[in-house]
């Protein structure tokens, strides 16, 4: 009886499990390339952390690391990322050269892309001293945009901002590089953790500062210039889009904001469009809505709102 | 004197541990039954993983899997689901019958609810090829709907809303089949990893689609049909709800806004009312406010901020 | 062949790695110190969830306890926290005494402040029935103003408010100590995880609840009475801060708004300034921008958006 029962269950799942399975192989919607895999969500999560911990060691995460172990340290982890990151550019881009379409995957051809893979992953490691140095510069920018900021070190050691631009301009890097998939999938792993979703195409100028960071939105073609500094809620994003003559959008196309430099823009705020371009040292105010160009040292302010007893 | 010390300090734990344990028992705000524990977050985390994994292989997490592998993988992972799901229901029912109000839980009689959570969590399991099919015109309607979408597989990998939108559609056949407590435990995992908080009463059509995520609201008796586009930050809300004689809200009344098919409401958007309908095809812009219903095929848009000279 | 490429390649990261190590040690933005480590984010949150754990025993993470066993499992969790939290604050303390300024690090001398942070960390857990107490109300006033919570257990086991908060009365007492970093770290864990971002310095009064808790923002210098309730996005925020004859921003002034009993405050509204209070039992709409005081029992409305035919 038990064991008729173990076994209608069993076959239940086997029909379960064979329906599903056609569906997947049916539509490819999914990541079970027979030899090269895309890296999975995790996989990406991981080599992430180790460039956040190559950039700023013993911030993130739990490892301990001491000045006099630095050394091996970063030749350590540097050699590691370098082997994953190779496999997972390359991989990226055999997967990329597969597609018939935007819609419709082949088989990927296994290690076509290897030393292509490689030679990208070591230019984003070279790159790196570089990143650092601009991250400096909007550590700084925190600390003197934030009056509750103790030191420029609890801004690194606590603040959400700190991953969210190391992450972008780690990404952007790749993204330049025409690297698909990846510098997105590392975007919303910052995105998840910090509730700032800024594309990794977006151009950002030094000194940058998002405060608290939840609700951001930064556009693919958004361009920012020096020392902006951004509240939580605020989208920079497009207006609309145009759409080919079956009705899918065109991509490519400027759609987001220009926010030149010393830009201040505060909470909840939205600015669209990509001919909108927000001048040097102007303020948007809390909340507004912003979709045509504002002209240099400009003020923007939202009305208040009406008030009345209850 | 270090023994002295460490009795002192001991002792001292002692006595906090007690008072503590006291407040704990005497007021059953814990998961501490003898025999039916509630799933704790990270369990319920744990299956929510595993049903994601069934509907997109190797899509989430670090599991490499294979399509010559793929029934396998299917089969072995529907088992573990099943039978932690099952487990999962039943002492959710357990928990809910023992309850003598809202605000007391008694002791649960475990087990008394074993078929009935495996027969619910089969039925959630039959369910799974039609929810995938769904799901993949939602993926169909976010890679339309977002220019910057390399491909259906780029937003597959990388979108937090694949990763809303599938735990919704999941946590939402559990609430149907009237489980309590785990439907909004799986919801509020997605809304912790993506910033989008849907209820799972929630009623969405298919080919939805949210671009970014951070900060949506969709409330438990909302419905919305289908080719529906939001942007972060809208909120679907109650605009007030009534209270009994004795001071406490009503449950169960519809308190949250419809909209009707192809409706795009735009980031920052607020729609508040059980009364309120978004008519068919509508536009609602950035940051409106919007409390009555607006009729089909109509634009509404926030009034741009005044402009001054600094 | 095969080894000189292993050679140079190696040789490559050696450069790297050295000039990566260089401008650690030089500008010190790391935590590298030879002895006196700050705790990484991973150490910090693993100590908040252990204090978590033991105001809501079985509710967060996937250990199991039993009522039989709690008095066994606060008594260890209580032990490890102390051990822990001790070290974590005397790090805190040790550092913050050996900066030359907020822009410079030196190198703490370890242990400088070991019987501190033991008696610190023992004044925190004997604060914690006291914190549990409080928490009670705020779960009370969680199921009564949220008519979709089932019951006060629902809310305990999948309202992200219930992290926030939780995580925010400990962190205050930290901060209330005068602990630098440690305090902030423990926030921005919550913030990370619920998207609310509560500064440890804000003064929050019992009955408190923030509903779905995305994007809101409470600043360190707000002080908020009994009986509050927020809804997502909210920002209580600063309108602007005076700067000293450096242009740096001067720090410890009250910059937070005061929100008094019984206020309600809707989603997407920002309230800004140290000198703006809102007066009991007020009500302010959604999206509202309010940058001077409301009197007690008022309602502040957004206009609503213009319509018109597309």
């Amino acid at each position: 009886m038990t064991h008729d029962y173990a076994d209608r269950t069993k076959n239940g799942l086997h029909d379960l499990a064979g329906k599903l399975g056609l569906a997947i192989t049916g539509d490819h919607l999914a990541n079970i390339w027979e030899e090269c895999h895309l890296p999975g969500r995790d996989a990406v999560a991981q080599v992430l952390d180790q460039l956040l911990s190559v950039l700023f060691p013993g911030v993130f995460g739990n490892q301990v690391v001491r000045e006099s172990e630095l050394g091996d340290f970063l030749l350590e982890s540097l050699a590691s990322i370098r082997q994953s990151l190779s496999r997972q550019i390359a991989m990226a881009l055999d997967f990329r050269a597969s597609q018939a379409s935007p819609l419709l995957s082949g088989d990927p051809r296994c290690g076509a892309n290897a030393s292509q893979g490689s030679e990208i992953a070591s230019r984003l490691l070279e790159a790196l001293p570089g990143i650092r140095q601009v991250l400096g510069e909007d550590l700084l920018a925190a600390y003197e945009g934030d009056p509750s900021a103790g030191s420029v070190v609890e801004v690194l050691m606590s603040y959400p901002f700190v991953h969210a631009i190391s992450t972008h301009r780690i990404a952007h890097e790749l993204y330049r590089a025409g690297i698909p998939l990846l510098p997105r999938m590392m975007s919303e792993v910052a995105h998840s953790r910090t509730g700032s979703d800024i594309h990794p195409g977006a151009t950002i100028g030094p000194g940058f500062f998002i405060d608290h960071g939840t609700g951001v939105v930064i556009g693919e073609t958004a361009v920012i210039g020096r020392g902006v500094k951004l509240y939580q809620g605020v989208t920079l994003g497009a207006l609309s889009f145009p759409k080919d003559k079956d009705g899918n959008p065109i991509k490519g196309i400027k759609r987001h904001p220009n926010i030149e430099d010393n830009v201040t823009i505060y909470a909840g705020a939205t600015v669209l469009g990509g001919k909108t371009t927000i001048g040097k040292g102007s303020v948007i105010g809390g909340n507004c809505w912003i979709t045509s160009s504002v002209p240099p040292e400009t003020v923007v302010m939202s009305e208040q709102a009406e008030r009345k007893r209850k």
